[in-house]
Parts: C-alpha cells; sequence; structure tokens
C-alpha cells in the first residue's frame, strides 16, 4: 500500500509534467464540449417553478434537494453584530470524487467537462462525480451517475484522499461534501466517456490558472492534494519556476504533530474567543428583505438575490428542469498573503466565523471582500499591492448548481522577506504542509482558502 | 519538547503507581472534604427560579449560562422516527482542565474535591479547573477561579492534550467543551488549596473502577491519556493483571495514519447513510410534554423532566444559587464489549446518531440503554453476560452542574476469543490506541464512549 508520501511524490510528477498524449490540448477540449451542449437558461419567478413551493420556506414536493430558509444570525465577531438572510439548507452528504489512474507514468485525473447553469462560462472541468444522495439515487429519475460506483462503499475501493469538507458558509447552513480522490491500477480498463478525459497536475495547474474553467467543486476536491515527498522535490519532473519550488517545500514543512497540535490550540483560542447564534426564522419574517413572489432580495438590493432559474441543456442528469439560484449581488475578491519566512514559504489565514460552518469558526483566506461597503476587512489594501508581487490573479465560479453569476476574484500576493505584515490576533501564518494537515482533519479550512489552495497546485 | 510516546510513557509510569505520599488516603480525603461541605440541596418550581424567564423557551436573565429550548427531531436512525424533547442550549466553551507534575518522579493528577448538585454522591473528584466562561468571568459575582490561569491563552502554557470533545447529546445541543491536560516543570511552585490534592494515574483509576468518585468533566479530560509507549508497555512500574497488560498493548495498536484513515472513511459512509434533522420549536408546544410552572415533563413521566433546583452551599463559586436541572427518569446503562483479536483488545463501537452532536454521528459505546421499554438496542443481551466475563462494573455521575440524580451504570465486558459477536453494519471493532487518536482528532468519539474509557486507564 501506498504511504501518503508516495502519494504526494506522484502528485508532484504530475504537477510537473506539462503535456499528455491523453489530452493533447484541453482548451480544445473544453470547447468541444462547449460547443456540443445545447443550452437555455432563463430566469423565471420563484413562485412558477414547477414542483417547488414558496411558504415559510421554499422547499421542493419531493422533501428532497434543499431548501431556502430564514436565519437570524448574531455574532461578536465582525463589522456586524446581527442581521437576517436566507441560506440554503442541503443536510444531505454530496460525493465530490475524483478518479486519478497512473497513464506512462504519470498520474492523471478524469475530469469532466460539466454545465452548471449559474456558471459564467457555462462549462467547464468538473470532478469526475459530483453527486447528492437526490441525484444519484435518482428522486427526479434521470440517468444514472457516470463512474459512482468507484466512490459508493466497497471493499475494493482505492482511496488516497477522503474527508467531509464544508461549503460555501455564508449561503449554506452546515453543508458539507465528501471529497474523494480514489486511485485505480494502470492496468484496469476503464471506459472514458464523451465528456471526460485525463489530465495531469500541470495541465490541471494552467486551466487552474487562467480562470473560469474548473469548477467549485474540482478544485476543494484537489485541495486534498499534497506534495509532502519524502525526497527533495526538485527530482520529480521538470523544474519549475522559483515560486512552484517554494510552494512545494512549503508542503514539506511544518506538519509534525506538534505542528497540528499547535495550529488546533490555537483555533480553539479563537473558538472561545467569539461567539455565533443561528437562529431558524420564517422567510417572510426576515428583517430588511422583500418577499417576492417572483424573487427574494434585499430591500437595498444589497447581499444577493433568490432567484428562479429554467434550464434547458441536453448533457445533465436530466433534460430541462427548473431550481432556485442564489445570485450575489457583486463580486467577491478572496486573497492570501504569502511570505518566505525562515526560509520557508508561508500563508496567512484567519480564524473567520461564518454562519454556516458546522463548529462555527474555520481558517479561511487573508481577505474575503464583498461588494458590501461596510465589509472593507484588516489587510485589504494588500489587493492593491505592486504588480510583482502577484502570483495568482484568476476569476473562478462558485457552485454553479446553486450559485447565479457568482464569479470570485482569486488573487496570490507574495510579499518581500522584509516586509512586515500587521495583523490582527485571528491571523496566523501557517505553511501549505500545515493546511494540508488540516484540510484532511476534517471542518478546519473553509471552502475560499481551499478554492485558493487548488490554484497553488 | 516531549513527544507523544514521551507523554505516553509518564502516564504509564503514573498508572503503576498505585499509590503516592502526597495523598496516602484518596478515600479519606474525599471524605474529609465531603464532612467540610454543609449544602442543601432542593427542589422548587421552575417558575420560582430567581433570574430565570419561563417562556417559550427558561432563560437566565443575564442572557447567559444556559437556557432550556425546544427541539423537534426527526431522523431514520434508531427505533423512532420522530419526537420533540426539550434540550439544554449552552453555546459557550467551557474549560475541563487538569494540571499534571511529576512528582518523586512520577506524574501526579491535581484532583479538586468538588461538589456538584445533581450528584449523588455530592463530592467528587473533579478536574482541576471546570468553567464556563459564565462562571470565569464572573457574570454572577462569584469567587475567582483557582488555577484558571493556567490554562488560558498564554505563551508559557504547556500541553499534553487539548481538543473541544462533545458533551452529552441527547441532553445538550451541541455542547462542546475543551478538554484540556497542561503539565508543569516538576521545580514549579504551585500552592495547593484545601479543596485539592495529588493522585497518581494509579490511585485515580481505583477511584474510577469503585464508582461516583471522579466526576463526569474530569472522566472526559482523563480519557485524552495515551499509554502509546515506544517501549515494551511491561517496562514502565509495577506490572499489571493481565487485563490491564492488554490495556496498555491496545493502546499501541491500530493508530497509524492508515489506521486512522481507514475508521474515517468507515464513519463518513456511515454519515451519508444517515440523516438527522433537528428544528426549534416552542416548549409550549413540544408534543407529548407537560408544561407546567413546576417542571416540564413527558406526559407519561418518561425521559427526563426539567426541574428548579435551590441549592445552598459554602463552597461553591457563590454560597447559594438556583438553577433549573434535567433529572432523567429512570438509570442509563453504557457498556463496551471487547475481545482479543489477532492477539490485540479491540473494542466494538457504534456510529450513532444523537440529536445534539455537532455533526450528527459519533462513535458510542457498544450498547447505550435507557430505561424506556422501545429502547432494546443490539447486543444488550450482553449486558447478562457470565460473571468471569464483566472487567467493569460501576455506577458514575454524569455532570452534576446540569443533570440530577443521573447516574449511568458503566459496564466493560470481555467476551473469549473464540466467542462469535454478531454486530449490524455500524459497529466496529477498534483499538485503544485508534478511540485515542480519534478522540484527539475532535468530534469522533461521544461522551459516553469516552467516559467508559476513561475508567479502562
Amino acid at each position: 500500500m501506498l504511504t501518503d508520501a508516495d502519494h504526494a511524490a506522484e502528485f508532484l510528477t504530475s504537477s510537473r509534467t506539462p503535456g499528455s498524449a491523453e489530452t493533447p490540448a484541453p482548451d480544445d477540449f473544453l470547447e468541444k464540449r462547449t460547443a456540443s451542449y445545447s443550452y437555455n437558461v432563463e430566469e423565471v419567478p420563484l413562485d412558477s417553478l414547477p414542483n417547488w413551493r414558496l411558504g415559510d420556506r421554499l422547499t421542493h414536493a419531493s422533501g428532497r434537494f434543499f431548501s431556502i430558509e430564514g436565519m437570524a444570525i448574531r455574532t461578536d465577531f465582525g463589522p456586524t453584530a446581527e442581521w437576517c438572510q436566507p441560506i440554503i439548507v442541503q443536510p444531505e452528504i454530496g460525493i465530490l470524487g475524483i478518479i486519478v489512474r497512473r497513464i506512462h507514468g504519470v498520474r492523471h485525473f478524469l475530469m469532466q467537462a460539466k454545465m452548471e447553469p449559474g456558471n459564467s462560462d457555462l462549462v467547464q472541468y468538473a470532478a469526475t462525480v459530483q453527486a447528492t444522495p437526490s441525484n444519484y439515487q435518482r428522486v427526479h429519475g434521470g440517468r444514472p451517475t457516470p463512474y459512482l460506483d468507484y466512490f459508493l462503499n466497497n471493499a475494493g475501493r482505492r482511496i488516497v484522499f477522503d474527508q467531509l469538507l464544508s461549503e460555501h458558509a455564508s449561503w449554506y447552513l452546515h453543508k458539507r461534501n465528501r471529497n474523494m480522490i480514489i486511485e485505480i491500477p494502470e492496468t484496469e480498463d476503464i471506459a472514458v466517456g464523451d465528456d471526460f478525459t485525463w489530465l495531469t497536475l500541470g495541465q490541471l495547474r494552467r486551466q487552474l490558472i487562467r480562470g473560469s474553467r474548473v469548477n467549485m467543486n474540482a478544485r476543494t476536491v484537489l485541495s486534498g492534494v499534497s506534495y509532502a515527498t519524502n525526497e527533495d522535490p526538485d527530482s520529480y519532473g521538470d523544474l519549475p519556476d522559483e515560486f512552484g519550488r517554494q510552494v512545494a517545500e512549503s508542503h514539506r514543512a511544518g506538519r509534525s504533530e506538534a505542528d497540528v497540535s499547535a495550529a488546533m490550540t490555537w483555533l480553539i483560542d479563537r473558538k472561545a474567543e467569539f461567539s455565533l447564534r443561528v437562529r431558524p426564522i420564517d422567510l417572510v419574517d426576515l428583517d430588511g428583505w422583500v418577499y417576492g413572489t417572483d424573487c427574494i432580495r434585499h430591500r437595498e438590493n444589497r447581499y444577493f438575490r433568490i432567484v428562479g432559474l429554467s434550464v434547458s441543456a441536453a448533457s445533465r442528469e436530466v433534460g430541462t428542469w427548473s431550481q432556485p439560484m442564489l445570485e450575489p449581488a457583486g463580486r467577491h475578491v478572496v486573497a492570501l498573503i504569502c511570505q518566505r519566512r525562515s526560509g520557508v514559504l508561508q500563508f496567512l489565514v484567519q480564524a473567520a466565523i461564518q454562519p454556516g460552518l458546522t463548529d462555527r469558526m474555520e481558517l479561511a483566506p487573508t481577505v474575503q471582500l464583498t461588494s458590501e461597503p461596510e465589509n472593507r476587512p484588516p489587510l485589504a489594501e494588500y489587493l492593491e499591492a505592486p504588480e510583482s508581487w502577484i502570483r495568482l490573479n484568476a476569476s473562478q465560479s462558485e457552485d454553479g448548481g446553486r450559485f447565479l453569476r457568482a464569479d470570485t476574484t482569486h488573487v496570490v500576493i507574495e510579499v518581500p522577506e522584509d516586509h512586515a505584515v500587521e495583523a490582527p490576533d485571528n491571523y496566523r501564518w501557517m505553511t501549505l504542509g500545515l493546511l494540508n494537515r488540516l484540510i484532511r482533519s476534517g471542518y478546519y479550512v473553509n471552502v475560499e482558502a481551499r478554492s485558493l489552495l487548488a490554484c497553488l497546485l
């Protein structure tokens, strides 16, 4: 059986393999699949959605899928002490799973070109499987989910990564998905469907850097990838640029039991410091919100709207469907500041309360900026850093199955070694090795931070 | 800095030190402290509790401490699909902390003789510190909490164990406490107050086996103790009996990364299988419950009552106080079945849904038996096992600060190696080493199981 270090070596080699005969042109593949789709996405009134009932809550007639409910929130974290909002409630555990396999000695990822109605670029690379129990138990009578069996409970499953991780906790209540990477042997036959193709991590990185081409669910699974090899990272594959070297070294650093314990103790100190209370209330009673039959929106059109969407598409589980979607009012920005500290690249994360987190607080990016004027968080001034400090600047889509035109700018900023960053007490420098260990321990790193970490692979 | 294995060696030596000049007679110490207390505990009507308000919820005028609220629960786990109940809501994170220190070469635990109004044996050994923020921020103007500073955030804290762990999840909603063990150097002076004394783990084990002498909060902290030494466990201290040897060996087994990952994957499979929905409702609307001004009780006097208690005591943070308490309707039993499997002692745990768990499901003892006739869970027949199989049979108190006369019989049953135990799919054999690693990872082992594990030290 492979150890974690063996897996890391395989991943690092794949990351340093920029091309593959399996998919000579990943851009073309995505474009061809996009062209092969015919779809129509149209906003419709909430109360016209077939099988959805708009009352105290917005629910599906089957009682499955998800619901939109009202919440009253009180916290002493952040600039706003009390507010009301609608939130998506989906207690089911979805599977987000990628199959990997060695091809000609290099690990490849089986990626799916997938249309999601909310994405600005409609078709993006998705995980091999992205399915909720409602999907794969075919509550709405759709087609079976390809490759699902590889991820369901059976003794033959070869698991590289498997963890329940949180989803977007400003918009989802206690939502978590199962993030999995499964390996199949080189010798095992597996049919590759039209929408599927094999990519190396090096190819995926190029797609990630260009933005809006690797969907949210694929990014959160990829955040489980570790490069913590036993040997010198430069002995794996093509030599990367200097920042790439530092990333690989950072994966190997700060990941001992003592490092993990110290980080957990620090996070528990923060959890004890701040409080959060989330209380369900009826949608009609949401202070500051307009409850309409067409949509649910903030009185001043801030934050987000809940709208109806009608979708016709040939290539999803069912050809045509309607559903509620959450559309944010403006563009969000997430940013990670990093710095070489004591010779190792470290990332500044904050312990942050979000209303939908299962245990209230997780590690978040250095900056999470919404379009709200009252939200000017600490260190937001680094978003105007000199061009030479910027290591990543890419737009990425949030989950296009629930969120409409939700594009988040992802930024990674490397500040010079001699630059002093002044951060509040709930911020801490961590190596990629430590962050990866925390991701593998459960609800410790939020989806915004994981999405950024995936872009650093 | 000591490694985890070093700490384990220290704990194992302490466990095999049956006596200490620090506290030659632990029984006498407890009896003397008991005799020095004067207290009076009296049931009073709920609506007569000063500063408590009985409405849709039962709350304290300060908004602090805790509240009693109504919950409607739906689950496909267990014999009952839907029910309503009152539940204790206390979002604060309390500190349960024990100071340890080497004395004459053996680690001792600084234990407190503490009166809790709900305990049948009123004064028991408690952790060094047992305090909620409401206590130690002195909301009700009490005395300062002794030794608290050792556990608060400061750079000099020497942490042996530190984790947020769940509390009794049938009675508490999402309650978790911070369980800590802190070590101070042999050379450091520390004044020992009248209610405090130093005990070895060997002395504590004797108190645990006798029952009702080590309180719930001390037991959950002690469940963090590991005996996973690097060297042969028999080289530490006095040789124990055969079962004691097997316990120490089981602490060293099954605790690799691969073992932990496999157990987590198994638990995630179970989490995906079962659902739980908990919805707050007003106390007056609880179906099947009688909402009285004197108490809140089930129509058929089943499950538990919420009652008022008036307490006068000289030695708690405040001399006299009143509070609501939860009084269970009957005696509960928790049992762990263990067996030598492939030469190593393993324990049969179940993945169980409980309404108050933060992530819905944790590992529970083999049997959790309440006095309800519909609750005859799988494997309950082992409670009638032959005397020769019984390794522990002791009554222990639940948290006497919230629960009144809540005594739970703790049983450990070792079945012979050639005996086949037939268990449902949500049961799994685990070593003590694996269970300890899961306890140290967060919300994986419930308080009933941890309480049993503490009795096995």
